[in-house]
């Protein structure tokens, strides 16, 4: 997405180790406007998906979840991260390991919102080892719901996650597709895998 | 706001120890399009206020921050909350305490998202003893940041928050005032603060 990868350029910030930081447009300042667009950008790509829920994780997904649930007119949920063990016959559970904060944490999403019945689309900000997208398909296979794809803002396509999700054949449309970039000279580079050309 | 009251009663969950449980949908699965309705209130009641930014905090205000952003046409900031300390000079960093999770932690905004050229919106989900919104108010003085008002989905009438905030003459709009409920009858009784009668 033309729209994105721009502002990705102008606004992103690349930092030594492959860091890149987009907290003044994404996840810390948001730039609701440019959500809107984004969140058009997914109804046209996964236009005919029989969506009834968008789910994401805590935090930074919510806010671009909550956008785009409202182009597809269904509800969001949100799954908790919780560093205690919470096992609960009302929720289910599962862990994930965060590499950015070095730790293991339980993902949480209540049993009462989500089942068999729901057909679901899974948005979030980043993708790049797809740690947390895999703790949230292992939540929807509990539940014994339907993952009709997946929207990502920003892939890193140098890091292997968005590799594994395609391997699953489930549509992974990530609107913006970071191949390289370089600390040093600011370069960046962008990717595209739309229509599922792998 | 007699369409968020109505589905309290009908959806929320009153728990012994004065516990209101929205999460059907406000604070784990949201309906968005309620939040669209809210934002609209919002924007009536704080009609001619020069809102620049839409400040609250994670998780759950994300969420119905984003969609009242959208009404405002302006960006949203979401403060982090961290465990461990991290004062830095690139960032505002004060303490609040969480009665729900007893403990203290920090919360931060980072300095390039908040200045003395911000006109503030604050919204969250929940007021009760104002710990956190007290938290965002002192980030907004450090900031040299006006706070234009503050919109709250779900206020608990019987507990301080709501005059805390008021006795310092900043503008709150909760949606809802819950003045008593009852966890064995279901019994819930709503009041009404719009327009400052305070």
């Amino acid at each position: 997405m033309k729209l994105l990868e721009e502002r990705i350029r102008r606004d992103g910030i690349i930092r030594p180790g492959n860091v890149l930081k987009v907290d003044s447009f994404i996840n810390h300042q948001m730039d609701i406007t440019l959500f809107e667009e984004m969140a058009k950008e997914w109804k046209r790509r996964f236009a005919g998906k029989p969506v009834n829920k968008i789910l994401t994780i805590e935090a930074s997904g919510i806010g671009i979840a909550a956008i785009a649930a409202r182009e597809f007119q269904v509800p969001v949920v949100f799954a908790k991260k919780a560093q205690s063990i919470n096992l609960d016959a009302d929720n289910y559970v599962t862990k994930i390991r965060s590499f950015t904060h070095g730790r293991e944490y339980e993902v949480i999403v209540s049993r009462k919102f989500l089942g068999p019945w729901d057909h679901v689309l899974i948005i979030d900000d980043f993708l790049a080892n797809g740690c947390a997208l895999m703790g949230l398909l292992e939540i929807t296979q509990m539940a014994g719901a339907a993952v009709e794809g997946i929207g990502i803002a920003v892939e890193k396509g140098f890091q292997e996650g968005g590799r594994l999700i395609r391997q699953k054949g489930i549509q992974l449309e990530s609107l913006a597709i970071v191949e390289s970039m370089d600390a040093e000279t600011g370069e960046i580079c962008f990717g595209s895998r739309e229509g599922s050309d792998e």
